[in-house]
């Protein structure tokens, strides 16, 4: 039961004040011991918490995803997730899909889908795994999402030829390893907001994405935000965002 | 004469195709020998091409500037303007305004101003410079701004009251230099997308801005761009792309 | 023996002065070949010496605990142990207990437990291991502790409903990966000593906890102290002796 | 008129509810348009808000001080003051000195004195700036404050003949540029918290004080806490908040 | 007298085989006290010693530069060239030039030139200074060099209007700072090698050229050698070795 | 069928125009989903595309592998390969030889052989699969390449040996890690150019071959341009590239 | 055969001068394909090469033991050794004594003791690798060797206990980690050379042994050569050097 | 009247007991009040104190100077001096003499000189500030010491012609900034300790004299010990300490 699902009950009668306050307690901090669950995030951000389970335990992070599946009424989004979790979660509940690629975990719930298009754009086959994770993070909020992979500065003619694309985008995530030149390119041809991934793709002085971040927040062409390396997760929050700015008509 | 009075005048007959074509060539790449003047920017961008002054001779920064004025149209735009620009400039035209705090130098022309607000927060006295950039960028891409200054995560209270603020808007720019705590505060508050900006106040291990510029891409709240240290420009222009989703209905 | 044991046998004429004096200068420098064990350091730190265990091997590390266990009357406490430690102590004295979390191993002893409180909060469930080393060491050293887990500033609300127990404790040990931000804001609230650790979660430019370390350098709240990453241990023994301040009166 | 007076007057009379209302509401964020004074800090944190002046124009520093002056009734502390702030104060407030070695501004306000002793030490003759910017700083806290000079570990003798002193403090704080050495010696030693602060004497791979901060970061010698590269502001306030743990008997 | 000059004269009888042992000698390391001039270097290199005047006392530089002049028949060259060094060498030889945007300090003569083309390439007007190093030290060399200056690739439009002179170059020398993506983007397109220069244009992140250096070196386009930040020198002389090759059918 | 097959094709009437433009668009961008492959690449750059494996699957090397053996008529080269994909290409493409050293997958096809010399110099036995990657690559590309290995500047006698081999090559490239002293000191004796590539030999403060790139940046001899840390296949393919410059008389 | 007896078999008549000449020549050069050992270095520097095996693979590594075995006569000593290397090399020649703490491999040889004393000092018991390292290189180069282990700055009475063998040594070498500050207080007790170095023993902000190394470069007490990280073979070798010079009497 | 005067004074009945106590207990901790003068220290390590200026106020320099110079009867050297003090201690004191490239200011007072030689070669011009240093420290202890300068790796020949001075020398100081190549390639030729100085001489990636420190401690040739970058006192110091033990016989 979330925050909407609670009021309506208050005003149905079918709940009393008193339980009503003592649930919307624990809406805000639903405490399993090791871990306080913020349901309220989802009235205040307009999307539920996300659990980023590197670090935690496979118990951890699956009974802090069956406690969001349980309580709210949004889609659930686990990141950096590994198998283990997977298995113990769909013992429960049957519904979540996981993806090895991106590690993401996610049980789908209905959205409504906006009218604009958010373009995602990778630099190379093997960001693919951050692409993915962008792509399923905006989706589960709302958005359109259209792809290009293996558009790399190396051969601008594989980029030219998707113009219409990027002109047609209302906002774009630009997820490029290596040099990291591929936004630069990208935000001096369009008029949108570029989101620009730096990827842990590379060697040598790469260091593991820095070259690319650098690159990024150092681009001569306006209009580019940055996130943190491999954060495929915050691209595509932050895209779909933005993105619902010109929903709200 | 920008591409829309050439094409407006070609189509009067004021101007033959032929010399239509010349003065186009020239819009798309206008050599001064030092430099190369991209009036199509405006036309690709939506937004004439910003000069950035730093490491430029004082005559080689008025030479573009006056250029941009001659030819263009929109408003024109110098950021990291040394003052000797300003006194080169003011002879040829009057019109040009001078900010020494930020060294902003703008000329003013009109542009439709929408209706969603850019909130721009910065947490302390020291971070105004860079405020002053972006306020001054986004206005002139014709984003209404409102401010808010010196409500550091030091003292919360000062940035609670203003609440309503952080939820009326529909883009927030948060500047802060030190640890660069607040955009993580206030990205936790809101549901619109936030630019961080870090700046290079503090000492020691602040590390002329790494620091808050690290917090800022680790941010443990959802929905946060990044800029370079102290890009105010880059903040205001990105926050006015942002705006105009909104606007565009 | 220690110490005080040995002042006292000889007082009671159970052990000649000679005799006294042999084990005397044993204490200062209890040589085991591979290694000096310090039993004068309870005398002068009003602490035993304590085992980090990384780098050595497990008979090292189980060597150097089982012998102060047999000299000093103290707790004994290992930091960073790996299992098979524990498996080569117990064999000897059972009372040892190991944390598999935090890898802490202890045999606990009686020690005076104090009247003020110790508050040690974290920002995620992926800085537990920190905080249970940090809360074992003090509580240890005769500490009353109470934790907050899972109260990071991506909701603020989490944090804002324990205020009384902000207020009321004499030290505090805060507890952050990501951008370290919590102690800053902690730290603006109450008017008692603040230790900062720093944890490697985190991931990106995150740098392995180098970022919440430099965000707590340069936190804009005063009346904070900084421990190495992870160094949870560190802040308890800190925590602990602050505490034993306001004990003495 | 700070908090406690306002609510004397309301009490006595003289001053009615509603305008005790309307100051409360500006003592909480008292805006002076490029800056909030935060008067509610000394509330809240038991000192009032200290004015960090670098970054800031001298005018900026001087109206901030002076408000503080005015509305407050304790003692008033700006660091990294320029001269030019100086000259501006006293043509308003005689009262104030001004300490151009640490460049720390201050007001003294009658603050009760305390029993326990906190013992700064620094290593060499260049620390001193920053070994007198804490000791002003603690002792306008109420502190009582010995110090100790160019006692670094290359001659240990210069230290060892004060080890009554080291063992007397309640807290100590030990300042070192260089290696950084000295804060592990010092709390190899005693058994009160120490704080560690790294100046930036040095040259080469000191890095500006890099170099220490990393040392006292490290130290083998447990109950260390440190603060910024120097960060005497930070050390002393830190310092004297411990302290007074001992003297709430 | 040079190498060449001295067996010539022994050849000729002029100089006894003795004296020519003598002056040998001396060629191979000419000994000024502070320095050892090589003018066996442009035996062995094909080009003389060039003198990095940064760190050298103006008297040092114009002694060197004087020794060179004399004794050797090729061209002198000197960089980093303080002013003042320029007035010291002219009072002896007139025939110097100085170039005060790069600071470099030349002394022209006769070498054949080539037929191939160097093309040198700058991103920005703020890269001009390299650019100049670049290209009077390769034509010093004799070197036909071309340059196009400000197309950088924010506004692609401006460098791919030169695609005839990207096809045509034997080698091009690539300047950029800022992300330094410009060096990518044109190894993509041409099958010539690139000799890559970071440049110290920038702000914040950029870390005095750090950042194009890294993209530089991470290039996903093949063909790419990169040379220190800000070393015009040393690019136009790589420029000037490879080009050679093509000359020497 | 490549550019020059399908031109011949047309022209030959064994393809109708219509077909053939088809089949254009389709080398330009040769889309398998997750890659587009460049098959354009060896018409603008004189080389087919090269597949960097790391961080592919070995299913998505294969494929792209297969693919240009199958469409274009030069050899195929990838890099970084694990053992994995050479099982895979090898069931369909049985003409595939794998270097487990290097971990080069190739697949060799009629070349040319020029005249010239690229003299390749590693400075110890743990370089050598570097050396191996810039020989596989260059020989591909049509250069003839000799190789000294073990030659570092701690014996400098085994160097100076080989003189002669170093003055006749036309270009060399010297790869070295621990302090990368060696194209330093090559670069001083001979006037081609060199490739400098750092590897990441060494320990401690080698920082994985950070230290030989910063020294060969730094190189106090001309000529010499640097590639990425164990960039054997960049330094390798910019030699051919600077080789067939004079192989083009 | 080694170049003293190739010299005596020269003499004897044994050996012809032309047989001499050709042997000599592979001496200076042994030519194994992937490595040139270089037997010319005991000549020249008066100890024969050492074999560093990290990055070789362990056929490479037996096979230049071997070798270096076969044709000097002195020790012959390997570092970073695997296991299969031992292996290998005892199917040839039983004599080589393996230590797996510090890796090392040797074959011992008679060398002539001096009687100056190198004493070896290192702060922990995870030190203990590098300290092995370093005192079986100093041995097998004719130094005698004194240790103590374990006497870190925590608990300064267990070195001050040694401070005759302090005085006593021609040399030291210290050996520490975390905040390497034992240099520092052992070079302001001695009037004699003090090698210091770095380990990688610590963990955080103590970065893989760089923090006790910048410690160590920025000693305030003077006489102190500081070596790479976990060098311990360096550090011996240079003791040894040092330690020679008083022998030489 | 320093420790062996004061003796000597007590012995001849000059001095009382109780009075020889007192000046003793001065001279163990010469208290200035900014600074506690080290007198103890030539006994303890056979130089006096040595007093590094930098970041003293000119006073506090001259002071310790002049101090130094009363009490002892050694040798007083002062490093990184500003001229103003120079003008200071001249004023009491007219034997000093003053170096401004170096900035060394010392008083000579007779030391023994003894018969080994210490080497010190620079490569470049723009070191000899560092060589100076090294040069007045090490002799005024005693040594002698015979240059070379400007012989860097460039032009191998400049120093292999001096190969004779290389093997005669009992220590060597190699000084080198850029790539600093040269203690490699020297160490490499020679059997004798040698200490390597970096300096800050350089631009772009040579980050003020990091590169050059991380070659030397990579260097693949053994014997070298590392100091500080431009520390040419610390250079000078350690030499003269390892030459001693040859004059010990």
């Amino acid at each position: 039961m979330d925050h909407r699902a609670l009021l309506e009950a208050v005003r149905a009668g079918a709940l009393s004040v008193d339980d009503g306050l003592a649930r919307l307690r624990q809406l805000d901090a639903d405490d399993l011991g090791f871990a306080q669950i913020d349901h309220h995030r989802s009235l205040r951000k307009g999307f539920p918490e996300v659990v980023y389970c590197e670090g935690k335990t496979a118990e951890q992070s699956a009974a802090i995803l069956l406690r969001l599946c349980e309580v709210g009424t949004g889609p659930v989004l686990g990141t950096r997730v590994q198998p283990e979790v997977y298995q113990l979660v769909r013992q429960q509940v049957s519904d979540f899909t996981y993806y090895p690629l991106s590690r993401v975990l996610l049980l789908r719930r209905k959205v409504p889908v906006g009218k604009g298009e958010v373009l995602m754009v990778c630099a190379g086959t093997s960001d693919l795994p951050v692409l993915e994770e962008a792509q399923l993070t905006a989706e589960l909020m709302g958005a359109r999402v259209k792809t290009l992979t293996d558009v790399g500065v190396a051969g601008l003619h594989r980029l030219l030829v998707h113009l219409q694309d990027l002109y047609a985008a209302r906002v774009l995530v630009v997820i490029a390893g290596m040099e990291g030149a591929l936004p630069s390119v990208i935000a001096g041809l369009v008029d949108a907001p570029v989101i620009a991934v730096p990827t842990s793709v590379g060697y040598g002085t790469n260091f593991q994405g820095l070259t690319p971040l650098l690159s990024m927040l150092n681009s001569c062409a306006s209009g580019v935000g940055v996130v943190n390396i491999d954060n495929g997760f915050g691209a595509g929050y932050l895209a779909a965002l933005i993105n619902r700015q010109g929903e709200m008509l």
